[in-house]
């Protein structure tokens, strides 16, 4: 275990380590477990840790693994869920007081793919109340807090999922993203995250926000991590309406052959527009670094792009006062403050749904548009960097805004027009917090994508730097 | 000509002719041209023939056949498009007064993809206005007539397209479907309908009724003919954000390998309710044929289907009311009684909407769950045979109910699911209507759909069949 560095591990590394018997995967567990009891009540990104559970998982691995038995690249690696995802008897929070004694019979579609792809489950983790809001999570279970400034917030929804990447208390995690909840965290904690195309992945048994809009998927420590992920997790699920029936191909294969030659789009206006200046700075920085590995830059514009997030912003509002009808009727004043108010209020009438809905269909041809010219788009991540815990308000460029509006307003347009999109790090400020870059691609292209993300990973090493906790 | 019969070409029989030099395009246009003089006056399929753009492309077709460059299967054929499909400088009514002068400038993007495929434009056929509606159409442009009996519907709101068929007004049709449009006039007609999978050919540039349900597809006379159509329309399309981009086989290789050991699911529940006597024992014959084939016949149940269609029908009132906002506001008088009525009632508020989109879901998994298990669904395509014009209540079983009920009970399950579904003739009443077969099929599995349809056609020959007019 020597050395096996649990602040900095990956899934290839801890995977090759456990190949060459170098570590076993009860060892690897073990010494998460004890990291978890370490760090975990300065951190906040577990709310319910498997010990037990992870301990047969490993052992199980263990004795696969000795026996010759390898499952994939996944076998005995740690990983935790974000708590909307169900697991069989163990319980499953959505961050609510109301499903706080939730325990479900039977694994989502995705906890049970990746149980059978023999990871060892650590745990659960912390998220804003059933994923509804990017700022500081948890009014139940309090808030998580950032690895790299215990002070600030991981973003959210999938916080604990991005802060436990961060302070290396998992190998994996998996997140759930409505308008960003997965890229926000990964880009606020300096680590990986992979929304992929809509309907890629199942959201079978997890808790959803909004059937629209929700995506399920991967946060890690690299590109190839989630790449890896990604093969495990994804699929057809006849459980899940808006899974799609199409082939998915190994998304690791070609992933280091590099981008030279290849189209990649800025789309400079509104996706640029009112960054802070240490963001600014660090993808002027990135679209150098891209150009310098050969990629073609090229300047583009997408209209249409606040009309799409205005329609994810009603719709998912409507679908949270449908999904919720019934607590909202019984159990109102057990929701925290932040969710009362929102479901408190009155949704949009058919004819403003109706209007959103037309405003995301714009922006997805305006997108898949611009994709015809390019073979990705790079924007920032989030306009800024990780607010401090509690702060509504924000300073972009030279006008003050809600928290709330500028996380999101760079990653709802990829919910609005079910492109996959991917946050990798992309340097930090001089005050040491993590910038997030973006990359979105064409529908079911998860594999250019990251094949960007992780040529742009491999020449600039953001990955390798960690926080001191 | 003299070999060649109009009122029973096939695709496959036109381009074997005009491959053999037996008929040149224009000689097979002007063909048809002088046929539709004769019996459109009394079918009223036609809203508007091109007769001058039929020759000029007949022309460049004879010219470039003759030079031997061969665009396909479909080089030559004359075609005719519902008149919702966007045709450029040719006037597209969408069976509307409020349309009746729009002449769009470009063509929608399957009608460009079929011209591209070497087709011969025909006309523009007669539709519900909006398609909105399956009785009696036209309040603007008369009734499309029942090829088989004069005094009865074709369905619709694809009639003119089902008839034309019926009629030997045109080798194929194009129809769309948002609760069986393109499946009810075929089965009415005693033709074939295809609906593909949600997402599969593109919707861009045809005039809406529902965005989340409507679906484009071909009628023809043979199961192999839709196959071909539907080859030459599918594929991804930017400009359709609905669009899927997933690759596209041909669909027509393999369809004439038969169905033995293939599971064919029959459920009973609900589909095979309170049927026409006739229906009934057609259906009855159908499956005892299909397991002559080999087909493993099995009986299967799926709940929630009717709260499904529910949810089908709130939601594309709502979606018209927002299509329509501008002319409801400003030329309502201009709309026909029928839609005036839909169009001046209230749509559902969001949580009815929600709540119906939540029954879709459910209908969605319990289809594909379904589907798991067997391999295709075979239904009723319509509980009735063609109705009379204006009849608005028909007798089912032992009880009786409005026309347009009875008429999408069968198929706009499939449009609640975004399945694929195909309608094939299926035997005939005592009086000489024709009955429909409906099989539906797993999502992006037109193959096996047609396959079971060629197999069924073939065995039967009731495609051979021909109104006498």
């Amino acid at each position: 275990m020597k050395t096996l560095d649990l602040a900095n591990l990956t899934i290839e590394r801890a995977a090759r380590a456990l190949r060459d018997r170098e570590v076993s995967p009860l060892e690897l567990t073990d010494a998460y477990l004890d990291r978890i009891e370490r760090l975990n009540p300065r951190v906040n990104a577990y709310l319910t840790v498997t010990a037990e559970r992870a301990r047969d998982d490993a052992r199980r691995a263990t004795a696969e693994l000795a026996a010759g038995k390898v499952r994939g690249p996944l076998h005995g690696i740690p990983v935790a869920h974000k708590d909307l995802y169900e697991t069989a008897g163990i319980r499953t929070t959505g961050g609510s007081k109301i499903h706080a004694n939730h325990v479900p019979s039977a694994d989502c579609t995705v906890a049970r793919k990746l149980r059978e792809a023999g990871t060892v489950l650590l745990g659960k983790l912390n998220t804003h109340e059933y994923a509804y809001g990017v700022t500081t999570n948890n009014p139940h279970y309090g808030p998580t807090r950032n690895p790299w400034d215990l002070e600030r917030i991981p973003a959210g929804s999938s916080g604990g999922s991005g802060a436990a990447i961060a302070a290396g208390l998992a190998t994996a995690t998996t997140g759930s993203d409505t308008g960003g909840s997965i890229r926000m965290p990964a880009s606020l904690c300096g680590v990986v995250g992979l929304k992929p195309t809509y309907g890629r992945v199942s959201k079978a048994g997890v808790l959803p926000l909004s059937y629209r809009f929700d995506h399920t998927g991967p946060i890690t420590r690299t590109v190839m991590d989630a790449g890896l992920m990604f093969n495990a997790m994804a699929g057809y699920d006849p459980a899940d309406p808006s899974s799609l029936r199409v082939p998915v191909e190994d998304v690791t294969a070609g992933i280091d052959t590099g981008i030279r030659g290849l189209r990649v789009g800025v789309p400079r206006g509104y996706f640029f527009d009112q960054l802070e200046d240490d963001v600014a700075a660090a993808l002027e920085a990135a679209i150098a670094g891209l150009q310098r590995l050969g990629a073609d830059i090229r300047d583009i514009e997408i209209p249409g792009v606040l009309e799409g997030v205005w329609g994810v912003f009603g719709f998912v509002h409507a679908e949270a006062l449908e999904i919720h009808s019934q607590a909202i009727e019984h159990r109102l004043q057990d929701f925290g403050d932040d969710l009362r108010a929102i479901l408190g209020s009155p949704g949009p009438d058919a004819a403003t749904l109706m209007l959103g809905l037309r405003y995301c269909d714009a922006l997805t041809v305006a997108m898949r548009t611009a994709l015809e010219q390019v073979d990705v788009l790079i924007t920032p991540t989030t306009p800024i960097t990780a607010p401090r815990i509690g702060q509504d308000i924000v300073r972009c460029g030279d006008s003050e805004e809600p928290v709330l509006h500028a996380m999101i307003r760079c990653t709802a347009p990829f919910n609005a027009t079910h492109l996959p999109a991917l946050s990798v790090p992309c340097g930090f400020t001089p005050g040491g917090l993590p910038v997030g870059l973006q990359i979105a691609g064409r529908p079911f292209d998860e594999a250019t994508v990251l094949r960007v993300g992780y040529a742009y990973e491999q020449a600039t090493g953001w990955h390798l730097r960690t926080p001191v906790l």
